[in-house]
């Protein structure tokens, strides 16, 4: 018997809704549940030195197995001390198994009850990735939340959602929406039929292979410091989703997520999936709902009893010139900004809007700055409106985790009208 | 008469050189000189908050007059406070006058007598600079020091060196070496005769522009704010700078810059012209040398007596991977760094090297780590590097500083190697 790598308290629940504040506690440290978790997908949330991240308020990282299985290696980023000495992140970190983007961003070769086998991206060699794969490279890696190596299905039958994209933070050129990533164009089946076989066979499956994931991380010798989480699957088939979580859940891990949701459903799909599934989850460990996503989203997902977020959002859109505020989007590189003297929101106490404080009483940056630095491709630009967007969710989280202890969630959404589709109507008060 | 804008106080003397530790105060503060200034070309310097600049130890900054001017405006600028409040550096700044990159990068219409008009290189349209509107300029920027509109020639009648690059802070994809820039392909003359006579109209004109922007400051309104600073010029043709010099400083002004080094000659002739030139500048003023330059060029000027320097070494080269350590130069790239856990110059104490003290205890970033992002094509590889390149300079102009009071002159180049050359044989004990 090992020591419990992970530990979850739950510190207050909401008395109106399925809503509880907690602190996950790890090797690493601990952090404040509802947590939102920025997006490192190469060992660095991209541009954003880690005491900056830190600075926004972030307790855990989120790092992306696949591309730094590809690049540097997970044997050499095990070689030099693991993610935290590598990347100088030294709080919790969580890997997902790199099966996702395997599926999505991958020329895949073969698809078996085995695993996976792709050409690599970065130098077109052969590479296998299956359960127990999945996992040495995460122990190599060294994270303190490890993830199941699961078979993600195509959500819906068919879709007019653009290609297959990834939900690493690549470094893509346009702004994000997460419920139209996560497609599998070459897995979806316009027939509904031979769709449902196939998320049969995924939910099947991943059952199989987090039963190799348990036993190849017990034998793997870090399981007293690495959190292994199960992820439920089953697309947007409640029963399904049934299904998945008895089998998922049947099988004892220190935390368990909801997959394959926001992957080109709607908001509405996606709270009634989250909705349905948080429930049959354990109580008493941690749930992660991964790739989510706006804070609507997130709120309707907090209140079903969602603990854990991940999102690409704050930075891949920051980098693209779109800051998230209380009240909606600000697109920097509208010429409306060109003489606007106002931060991006006013109030807001991240280093753009404010300056670095304790160290200076010096004000922060104007839209009109930023969005000359924009126009003329200056790197300070993105960093600028990323720093703004992770603390902008790390606000929003905070002011989450008061609102289970006081259930006013009326006051939330009128801090936060950008969260208001969030709310049921029986809180809403409507 | 309105206020002096900036004071200068010589606080010590080398007994063995020319050199003096002193400083300059400005409205807004104060700098330690030598001084080695970063350059922010479009009001950053690249990738870098300003607060992580004036952690590295700069306590001046320019900004080049030429960008501002053409994006986002001067004019727009001013309205928002000036480049103070628009950039967030709120130190004391510098700005060239933009005629060196006028004339070095862009599609010249003409050069009268009056001064240069050209096309922008952001919208194509016409621009027109001469030492009034140079001068308006500046003034609508605000920055504590301001240059004068010069004529500046080809340093040699020909040579075998690129064609004309800009010293501002491009996104040039090189490594920099500024005795290759400042090269006026267009204005060169193979004719030696041709060049002498060429040099000889700048020289003069120079003279004529300097009396123009002195007056057109003093009708300005800020001329007890901004402190305008004359420039000498005459290539490598020691008669020359003497007859520039003599005709510059009998124009009153709060500090006098040794301008048209640095393009293309080699750090031998930079020396024997600085160490001809600065002496021949007002003792009771500080002397500036534009655009220089590598370790050695900086202590060969020091030691002539020269005060201030920019340059865009540590940003530009450390963009490229190109790293600045006391004993030469590491490049990121190189494979063999793949797996080196050491930081970039240990003992070094920035924040890539040594974590982001003193608010934690946490080390700083491996060689391996950094090479991973640029190989990767992460932002934070630029930033790093231009972190620990903007303190190298610190540390050495520190190190210079502390050296004028003891004139231990071997001791310094014995920890500073790469500085060795710009030692003169007596001072080496050789």
């Amino acid at each position: 018997m090992t020591a419990a790598p992970l530990s979850f308290e739950i510190l207050a629940r909401s008395r109106a809704a399925g809503a509880r504040v907690g602190r996950v506690t790890t090797p690493h440290g601990s952090f404040d549940t509802p947590a939102f978790m920025p997006v490192g997908t190469r060992g660095t949330v991209k541009g954003i030195l880690p005491s900056l991240v830190a600075g926004t308020g972030a307790q855990i990282v989120l790092a992306n197995t696949y591309h730094m299985l590809l690049r540097p290696g997970s044997e050499l980023v095990a070689r030099l001390g693991g993610l935290h000495a590598f990347t100088g992140w030294h709080g919790p970190i969580l890997t997902d198994s790199g099966g996702y983007q395997a599926y999505s961003m991958a020329d895949i070769n073969s698809v078996t009850d085995d695993g996976v086998r792709f050409k690599s991206i970065v130098d077109g060699s052969m590479v296998d990735l299956n359960p127990e794969r999945a996992i040495e490279v995460q122990n190599q890696l060294g994270a303190d939340v490890i993830m199941a190596f699961d078979d993600c299905p195509p959500s819906t039958p068919s879709s007019s959602s653009p290609p297959a994209e990834s939900t690493d933070d690549g470094a893509v050129g346009a702004v994000a929406d997460p419920r139209l990533t996560r497609v599998h164009a070459r897995d979806r089946a316009a027939d509904p039929r031979a769709h449902a076989k196939r998320v049969k066979l995924a939910n099947e499956r991943t059952v199989r292979w987090l039963e190799r994931c348990d036993r190849a991380h017990k034998a793997g010798g870090r399981s007293g410091e690495q959190a292994l989480f199960g992820i439920v699957q089953g697309g947007i088939d409640l029963e399904a989703r049934r299904w998945s979580a008895e089998r998922i859940c049947a099988i004892e891990l220190p935390g368990y997520a909801i997959g394959g949701v926001a992957v080109g459903e709607g908001s509405d799909q996606i709270a009634a999936v989250v909705r349905y599934t948080a429930p049959l989850l354990p109580e008493a460990r941690p749930r992660y709902l991964m790739g989510v996503g706006y804070e609507r989203d997130l709120l309707a997902a907090v209140l079903a009893g969602v603990d854990m977020f991940d999102c690409v959002l704050p930075t891949r859109n920051g980098r693209n010139a779109y800051a998230f505020t209380s009240v909606g989007a600000l697109r920097l590189r509208n010429a409306r900004y060109s003489d606007d003297c106002l931060p991006l929101e006013p109030g807001c106490d991240c280093v753009a809007c404010s300056g670095p404080r304790p160290e200076s009483a010096e004000p922060g940056f104007s839209r009109a700055y930023i969005r000359h630095l924009f126009s003329a491709g200056e790197m300070l630009g993105p960093i600028l409106v990323t720093l703004h967007n992770l603390r902008h969710f790390q606000r929003f989280m905070a002011d989450v985790r008061a609102c289970v202890r006081t259930d006013d969630w009326r006051g939330l959404v009128a801090r936060w009208p950008v969260a208001r589709a969030g709310l049921p109507a029986g809180l809403a008060g409507e």
